[in-house]
């Protein structure tokens, strides 16, 4: 604490990212990365932007992605948001959407940084419980006023909620914005993206950094009403101009044209994941249902963070939340078949 | 205006960046941006970030390019802040620092951001009047409490204020925050890093799209005592782990380590306006003392507005600010030799 902190600073809690470890030759199954390159059209397209252009300020309204992502998602450009990874554009949306007078409701076990959202901009919010069953019950939101957000499929979970049930959602709290996190959803789940056109109050939210491979080059995007785009964009431009560089504009435009690589990149990865979760449940963890890139899973017997502990002994890292009614758990990236096998390899060893 | 829309929305006046025309061949000269590309090293390191890396989450730390950063200025890497340009390190930094009882100072021809800041995070600020010269009189802002922020050399006027007058004004507001933003300071300014380490209440904040012509890469930074630091990179951590994708970073350590490209450029840069000053000042414009890479220009007859729209017909491209007291100048960017030649040669025409 410092007397030229801005009051709010010192109540701030900042959201800690999922370690990116310095070691090399590391499984890293800890923060939900695809374990394949991006597109080789994503790279070339790089290499082409990479040029004497740089000198130029980019685009500030990134008009040839959001018409790409348009075009790709079958909406009008003005129904497109892009920003520097999801989580500037979820920032941005706590910000320009989410703060009224009621409180914004989001799940219990959920992404860790809702919460951080709400204390920098002040939004009162309320916690909803997951089921016991680890699912979002869209009906415990509905009685009461107040905007929602939650991820779909969610994280850390990884469980997926239908459109019939977002769609009855958005119908039952018409005045109330709903925001769908759907950094996942490539991974298993069908895009609420399709419900925008009916309501005006649903604000859907991606990334390129999962199912696109695109981690390290921060494009996240929204689609919804267009009024709901130009809160967006009116708080965007009262903050930063051109939050995405020369290099994102254009890698984020070749990802969506290489729909082929896209497709056979995320079955590869859903295939893994289900023969992970067959093993893993042979070696006595159960395993939640997934939609995503990861897997939560409990071991019947074994505490988690030792096996946590255990794995980066053998230079696996997966995450595990000390958080209340997850600490059991572990949530394990879906990797290569080769880092699979050998995470399931070295359980195998630690649980004897 | 919407109901979904948090109710500051409504009440934001976003910033307007200088236009990036879509035409070709033209002569573009209203954005300061760099006439000359960045360094080969800054694009043969883009080349080799641009892999298949770019799966992997980027340093959220940034911490290669802080170090970098610290060396190169000679402070330590916990006194340096990196953010998505310096608009984003400004934003932050109103946020972290800016917000106090006493009202923010800064001055009334000035970055135009600066009152779009106030207005998104609701902070108070008290206009201070250049002089009838266009220059900052510190003395006008040591008398009463509160935070200030001024960019030196100022933009649009060009006009700089030396060391020793930002340090008597530290002196005098030892209690208050203290933001010298530094955009253009390459251009013929001596940098207030130099006062870093003496006072704990300043900030000092630069960037890479000027002088080390990366608009297009997005990377600024702010200097300071840790604890202001620490302020910064609090809010950023609520607000966005990740804001400098895996190739900004690489890209800015590289044109850090050119030290030679950089002072052949901005030797370059400082020579053209000087002969440009001169020019012009032979065309009947009265001309602002400038250390920045741009001038800022008064034709003794001729309407501001009229000149502009007169160079835009000739595909040159200069920014006119329809605002109090400066409505009869012209901002110009310095160009290459060639760009330079080519609006005198355009100016001498219209003026016929």
């Amino acid at each position: 604490m410092s007397r030229f902190w801005s009051p709010i600073v010192a109540r701030l809690t900042p959201y800690v990212p999922g370690e990116q470890p310095k070691i090399s030759n590391l499984i890293k199954l800890n923060t939900n990365e695809n374990p394949y390159p991006p597109s080789p059209r994503v790279l070339a397209a790089l290499a082409e932007a990479g040029d004497e252009g740089l000198r130029l300020y980019p685009d500030p309204n990134a008009e040839a992605l959001k018409s790409t992502i348009a075009r790709y998602h079958g909406v009008r450009p003005e129904q497109v948001f892009v920003g520097n990874g999801s989580d500037e554009v979820l920032a941005l949306a706590f910000m320009a959407l989410l703060r009224h007078d009621a409180p914004l409701r989001f799940p219990d076990i959920s992404y860790t940084f809702y919460p951080v959202y709400c204390g920098l901009y002040g939004i009162d919010h309320c916690i909803v419980p997951l089921n016991e069953a680890f699912e979002i019950d869209l009906a415990d939101y509905a009685g009461t006023p107040g905007p929602v957000i939650f991820p779909n499929p969610n994280a850390p979970t990884g469980r997926l909620v239908s459109l019939a049930q977002i769609r009855a959602l958005l119908q039952q709290l018409p005045d109330e914005v709903v925001v769908v996190d759907e950094a996942y959803v490539d991974f298993g789940g069908e895009s609420a993206i399709a419900l925008v056109a009916d309501h005006p109050n649903l604000l859907v939210v991606q990334t390129l950094s999962k199912s696109r491979a695109l981690a390290g080059l921060r494009v996240g995007f929204a689609i919804g009403h267009p009024e709901l785009i130009e809160a967006l964009e009116r708080v965007k431009n009262s903050f930063n101009s051109y939050p995405l560089d020369r290099l994102a504009q254009a890698g984020a435009v070749a990802s969506f044209e290489d729909e082929g690589y896209f497709q056979e990149m995320r079955a590869k990865v859903i295939a893994s994941r289900e023969w992970l979760i067959e093993d893993l449940t042979g070696l006595g963890f159960s395993v939640l249902p997934s939609a995503a890139n990861f897997v939560f899973a409990r071991h019947a017997t074994r505490d988690a963070a030792g096996l946590a502990a255990a794995l980066r002994e053998r230079a696996i890292v997966v995450r595990h939340f000390r958080l209340p009614r997850i600490e059991q758990y572990l949530r394990i990236s879906i990797g290569t078949d080769a880092q699979c096998d050998a995470l399931v390899k070295a359980l195998s060893e630690i649980l004897g």
